[in-house]
C-alpha cells in the first residue's frame, strides 16, 4: 500500500536547464522507525533555496503552472556536476501530522501526533521522517512548530560552540534575521554577550526594541570604529556570519586585530597574539570571501553546518538542545512568516522572485494543502 | 661597559616615509640567560622583509650610502600605525661567535662558542640573545648554520603538525624555496606523502631531481585535473601556503572538494563530509586571499606562526626538533644563497629591488663584517 501526493522536486540538467515542477507523487509504507507525516507547514530556508534554486536566473525564467524552467549559469553549472540528470526533493524541516509509522516503538507511539521533522523532503503534501529526529508538538500549531529544527538548532549551536570555545561573547552579521532574533533571545537568556551586525538603520532599531546592547550598521560611516567599540566592550573574538561573500568576514578580523593591537605595550611584526575566530555558515552572497592581509596570522576561518556540529556535540548535548527548543518554540525560538504558498504558488513568479530574494524578516512558509 | 658595532635600523614616519640606515649602535653587557653575539652571518627571510620594507615603493627609493629612504602606500601606512615612530632593528635569526655571557650557567658555557641564535636584530654585527634558544654549532661554519632556525622548524613544524592532526599527506605551494625543498627531504625521511606546487616548469624539474613524487606547476592548463589526481593519490586535504594572496588557497580547497565528492555515491547539497584544512604561513603576494563558494563548508582556513605553533607543541617536542635540525643542519636542512652582502650593501639599489622580489632560490645572505 502506498499513498499518493504532490511533490515538489528539482532538476539540473548537464546542459543548465534547472526545472523545479510540482509532481504526483507515490510514498512508500514507513517501516521500522520511520513515520509518515501528512505535511501542514514548511518554511523556505535560506539552505533550501541553495538546492531548490542555486543562482539560477530565476528572473528571466520560464513559468508555467506547477512548474519554473531556468537557465543555470556557469560556473555554478559545472560546480553543480554532481547533481546533473538527479531529480532531487527539497525541503529541510516542516510540521504535520503522523499518519502511518513503521514497527519500531518510538515510531508507533507518534501515530496520530503533530511533529515537527527533518525529512528533507518538507515541500510535499507527505513525507517519510525518522521518528527519532521527530518533536511531538502537543498542542503547538504545525505553522508555529515548522521551523523548529534548523534556525533554533543552528542559533543554539552557534552559543553551545562558543561555550565550548570558552568564549563569553559572539559576533553576528545579518543579525536581524529570523535566526539572529532567536539568537539575540537566547544570548539575553544565557548571559553571553551578542554584537549584532546589520546593515540598515530600520534592522539597528528593530533589534535594539528586542533589547539587543550592541547592535552596529555596515553601512554607516563609522562602521569599523563602531564595531571596534564593541568588540572593545565585549571581547567578542569569536563570530558566525552567513554571508559569506564579500568583506562582513574581513571587517570581523580586521576590527578584533584593532582591538587587540591597541591593548599591546609594544609592536609587534606579526599582529597580535589574540586568537581571531569566524564561521561563515550561510552564502546569502554567492561572491568570493575577501581577506585581507591585516591581522596577522593569528585567525582562523571555518566553514559551519548545524549536522556535523551536532555530531561533534553529542547525543546528551543534542537532547538537551532539543529538549529546549520545544520548551520554548513559541517564545524564544518563534519563527514568523511573511505570506504563506502552496506548492504550485511557490513556483509562481512573484513568490519566487520573492522569497529567493531572502530578505531579513521576509520568509515564506509553505502550507501544501492550501 | 659596553660594545660598539653597526646594526640596521628601519622607521615609518606617520607620513609614511620609511628610512632604513645602518647606525653604530652601543650593545649593552649580557645579563642573566643573555649572551652578546659576534655575529658573521644572517639570512635575508621573507618575515624579515615584512618588518624590513613591507609593501614600501622600493623601486622609486632614494638610495644613499648606508640609508634608504622610500614611500609607504595606503592603506599599509595606516595599517602601519603601530609601529610609526619607532627606530625598529630587524632580522630574525643569524649565526656567530659568543663573546660575552650573562651569569646563567648556560650562558656562560656558550662563552667563545659559535652559535645560531635568533635575537631579532640579526643585521647587525653584535646581537644580544637568549641562551636558551642558541645552538651550538660546534665545526660547522656560520654561513651554514646562520639559517638553522626559521625555515628548519618551520618546515619541520608543517610535518610535526600534520601529524598532530593526524594526517599522512601534505600539500605545500611556493614549493621550490629553500623552505619547500627542506620539506621534501623531510617528508622523504618520514614518510609523508608531499603535494608540491610550483608555478615555472624550471622548478618542477628541479623539485622531482631532489626526488619529489607529486609536483603540479599553477601555470599549467591543467593545474586543477593534475592537482586533483595529486590528491586522489595521497590524500592530502591538510596543506601550506606562504603565498597568502590571490587564489592559491581556493584552488586546493577546490581540488581536495573534487575529488572528495568523486567518491561520494550520492548527492549532498552542502558538499562533502571531507574535512578540509589550510594554512596561510607567508604573505608572498600581499593581494587579498579570494575563497569562492565552491567547496561546502567542511574546510578551514588559519594564519600559522612558527612561535605559537612551538608554544602549542611544547618543550619537549621542540628540543626535539632542534636536535634533528642541529645533527642535519649541512644535508636535510641546509639553505642556499643567491649573493652575500654586507649592511651597507643591503640597502644598494640592485640588492634591495633583488632580494625583496623574494623569488623562489634566490635568497640573500648578510655578513656584517664584509
Amino acid at each position: 500500500m502506498t499513498t499518493t501526493g504532490k511533490q515538489l522536486f528539482t532538476t539540473l540538467a548537464p546542459d543548465g536547464t534547472l526545472k523545479v515542477e510540482v509532481a504526483e507523487t507515490q510514498f512508500p509504507d514507513p517501516t521500522g522507525n520511520q513515520v509518515l507525516v501528512k505535511m501542514e507547514a514548511a518554511p523556505i530556508n535560506p539552505s533550501d533555496l541553495a538546492l531548490l534554486f542555486g543562482p539560477a536566473d530565476i528572473d528571466n525564467a520560464q513559468f508555467s503552472p506547477g512548474k519554473l524552467v531556468a537557465n543555470m549559469p556557469e560556473p555554478f553549472n559545472s560546480g553543480a556536476k554532481g547533481r546533473h540528470g538527479q531529480r532531487l526533493p527539497v525541503g529541510n524541516e516542516g510540521a504535520g501530522t503522523v499518519v502511518a509509522a513503521g514497527g519500531s516503538e518510538a515510531a508507533q507511539a507518534l501515530v496520530g501526533q503533530r511533529v515537527a521533522c527533518v525529512p528533507g523532503h518538507a515541500f510535499s503534501q507527505y513525507a517519510i521522517a525518522d521518528a527519532a529526529m521527530c518533536l511531538p508538538l502537543g498542542d503547538t500549531s504545525a505553522r508555529d512548530g515548522a521551523s523548529a529544527f534548523v534556525n533554533p538548532m543552528t542559533a543554539l549551536g552557534f552559543v553551545e560552540n562558543a561555550k565550548m570555545d570558552g568564549q563569553k561573547a559572539i559576533i553576528h552579521s545579518a543579525a536581524a534575521s529570523n535566526l539572529g532574533q532567536m539568537l539575540n533571545r537566547i544570548c539575553q537568556e544565557d548571559g553571553i554577550e551578542l554584537v549584532n551586525i546589520v546593515r540598515k538603520q530600520e534592522q539597528a532599531d528593530l533589534l535594539k526594541g528586542l533589547g539587543a546592547k550592541w547592535v552596529v550598521n555596515s553601512s554607516a560611516d563609522d562602521f569599523l570604529p563602531k564595531l571596534c567599540e564593541a568588540i572593545d566592550a565585549t571581547d567578542a573574538y569569536y563570530g558566525f556570519d552567513p554571508i559569506g561573500g564579500g568583506t562582513t568576514v574581513d571587517a570581523c578580523f580586521k576590527a578584533m586585530e584593532r582591538v587587540a593591537v591597541s591593548k599591546m605595550s609594544e609592536y609587534n611584526r606579526y599582529g597580535s597574539n589574540q586568537p581571531k575566530r569566524m564561521f561563515i555558515y550561510g552564502r546569502l552572497d554567492l561572491g568570493p570571501t575577501i581577506l585581507t592581509p591585516s591581522y596577522g596570522f593569528g585567525w582562523t576561518l571555518s566553514g559551519w553546518l548545524l549536522t556535523p556540529f551536532l555530531a561533534q556535540a553529542g547525543a546528551e548535548t543534542v537532547a538537551r538542545m532539543r529538549k529546549r527548543v520545544l520548551d520554548n518554540i513559541t517564545t524564544t525560538f518563534a519563527s514568523h512568516y511573511k505570506r504563506e504558498v502552496t506548492l504550485e504558488q511557490m513556483l509562481e513568479k512573484d513568490a519566487a522572485t520573492d522569497y529567493r530574494a531572502m530578505k531579513t524578516g521576509e520568509k515564506y512558509l509553505v502550507t501544501p494543502w492550501g
